[in-house]
């Protein structure tokens, strides 16, 4: 079962991609959480003033991006390509939301690894002097996944301690390969390279349980990238898996000591264990697209900014499931891709 | 309403990636339209020996990707990234076909303009020598697509005439930006620019006539793709969209006239039309992501190998809706992007 992760798939960006902000709005739980006062903004309710949680989530996804913009003194204009997917059948939030603007539109998915696959691609675009300003987005409405991926939200269906919380948020970054003079950043932020990773699957297939599903694809793609760079955590201040919660990243750290990985307890973090507190009753942790964007784009993104830290490896992690087929009695492969971001003064 | 379409949304490669090769496999009904001859296979029937749709559709899709590697005489492990997208949730048909290989995937998802999206990203991964062999892929099941976007397939709901017939099909590529000795190729197949198309919302809101809310955005990128390269429709053998079916595709015509283009019914088709004979019963035409694709990597590849042709445009569209939301009363916004493939001897 356990393979050597693979080699080769770590991709530097030799132009030094910029990320010139980020946008993070949150739900109301996700707003009593530790986190609070790194999100640009908590909703004080699910349905933001909206007839549906959809279209909720649409206008928290849509939130995320002015802030980034406004952050950046950029218009929406000025926007190249807008790269963004969410947890919804036919990622409805994020082209509805690009319906608002004149970018291109280029829709991924890669469920909860969808936060990094963004980031990768929107970072190859300004490397390889494709665009100039790429907006990159990704959100999920604990609601709008409930009904759609597990039961009817009003049904009150008891969750198992492995489940997790999919969080109502959204994180959005303007990446850019030019310098911004009308932002006021203190440092320099520079995506250096992305581990894009393959898909694993270790025949789990209890879709209550996600993380643990999720997990050898976390390893996998870390794995890959310390090989392919040469580098082990101690060149991180952070590494940052999203989302596994508290069971998934116990897996990971136990996973990867048999890889020979090493995986230490204050620098390996997860973003869905980060965005709640204990007391919150959110089971194994916070889950979904939003998840590691948010976390990303409110906690990472102070932290490296004010200094704290120098460098980052962002882990997203996805569990390519549908309902549909989980009823079709399949395992549920996991993806993730990894995407390292360092602060220069 | 009729705004100009956006300019340099335009990406020129410029170190002219390969289409190595292409597979193509499809159902049993466009096994009796008028391409047949184009394909590499058609099965009997839908199932393919599978118990359920959703797995004949991912044995439909590595069936091609298998016929498409065979031809460039490459093994899986040789692929460098996997980038793919499908209509099902959560593109399952791509993340389990995924499973079996270890090149990192890339999921995407632009509905049935996917194929050109992929074409257009792994294009970007080989031009800017990210990766040196990528495979892009696409499929769609007629059975798998009713019952999730319309009605069950049991159910046997009249068809009003603007509705398309979703086809049963995959088609893969391979790009590469190296030589391949190994395949026996006449021509070399290269891909020379792609236009990105933004979101165009013309307030269509009737599911079963996607043709007429993608026409719009169809002509939007045709637009912009001639005013960023100063080309017209006689720098072409063949402009082809995918999947407007014959109302979408006459919708397009005379909404080029009104941006002052011209689009001839010659040189000007559209996959979905030419996929089926008029006596197959599919109203309008053909649909899903797997059509532009199949007839791409079946019928234009022989074209363009033949030297019946030299340069074509196609122009894969999407309609970004999902049954939910269009329940919820919301229009279908349409999505296309262009790419331009050009044979040299």
């Amino acid at each position: 079962m356990l393979t050597d992760p693979p080699t080769k798939n770590t991709i530097c960006f030799s132009s030094s991609p910029q990320i010139l902000s980020c946008g993070s709005v949150v739900g109301p739980k996700e707003g009593r959480g530790p986190l609070v006062d790194y999100f640009d903004a908590a909703c004080r309710d699910e349905l933001m003033g909206e007839t549906s949680w959809e279209k909720a989530e649409r206008r928290i996804l849509m939130s995320a991006v002015d802030y980034c913009l406004n952050k950046a003194r950029l218009q929406q204009e000025e926007i190249q390509a807008f790269v963004a997917g969410d947890l919804l059948n036919q990622i409805v939030t994020c082209g509805y939301t690009a319906r608002q603007y004149d970018a291109p539109f280029i829709g991924i998915y890669g469920a909860c690894s969808t936060f990094t696959e963004g980031l990768f691609l929107s970072s190859l675009l300004v490397d390889g002097q494709y665009r100039d300003l790429v907006l990159c987005a990704t959100s999920s409405h604990h609601n709008s996944a409930e009904r759609q991926f597990r039961y009817p939200t009003e049904f009150g269906a008891q969750r198992p301690p492995t489940s997790q919380w999919t969080i109502t948020g959204a994180g959005a970054c303007v990446i850019s390969n030019k310098e911004n003079d009308k932002g006021r950043n203190d440092r320099r932020l520079i995506v250096e390279n992305a581990t894009v990773g393959r898909v694993v699957d270790y025949n789990m297939a209890n879709p209550l349980d996600l993380g643990s599903a999720m997990a050898p694809a976390a390893v996998d793609v870390i794995g890959s990238h310390f090989r392919d760079t040469g580098r082990s955590i101690d060149d991180y201040d952070l590494i940052m898996t999203g989302d596994l919660g508290r069971i998934g990243r116990s897996i990971s750290v136990d996973l990867a000591k048999e890889y020979g990985l090493y995986l230490d307890d204050e620098r390996y973090v997860d973003a869905g264990i980060l965005i709640y507190e204990h007391t919150q009753n959110v089971d194994s942790g916070g889950s979904g697209c939003g998840c590691s964007a948010a976390v990303f784009a409110g906690y990472i993104w102070h932290m490296l900014q004010s200094g704290e830290m120098d460098r980052v490896l962002i882990v997203a992690t996805g569990a390519l499931m549908s309902p549909l087929i989980s009823k079709q009695g399949e395992t549920i492969p996991g993806v993730a891709h990894a995407v390292s971001v360092c602060a220069v003064d």
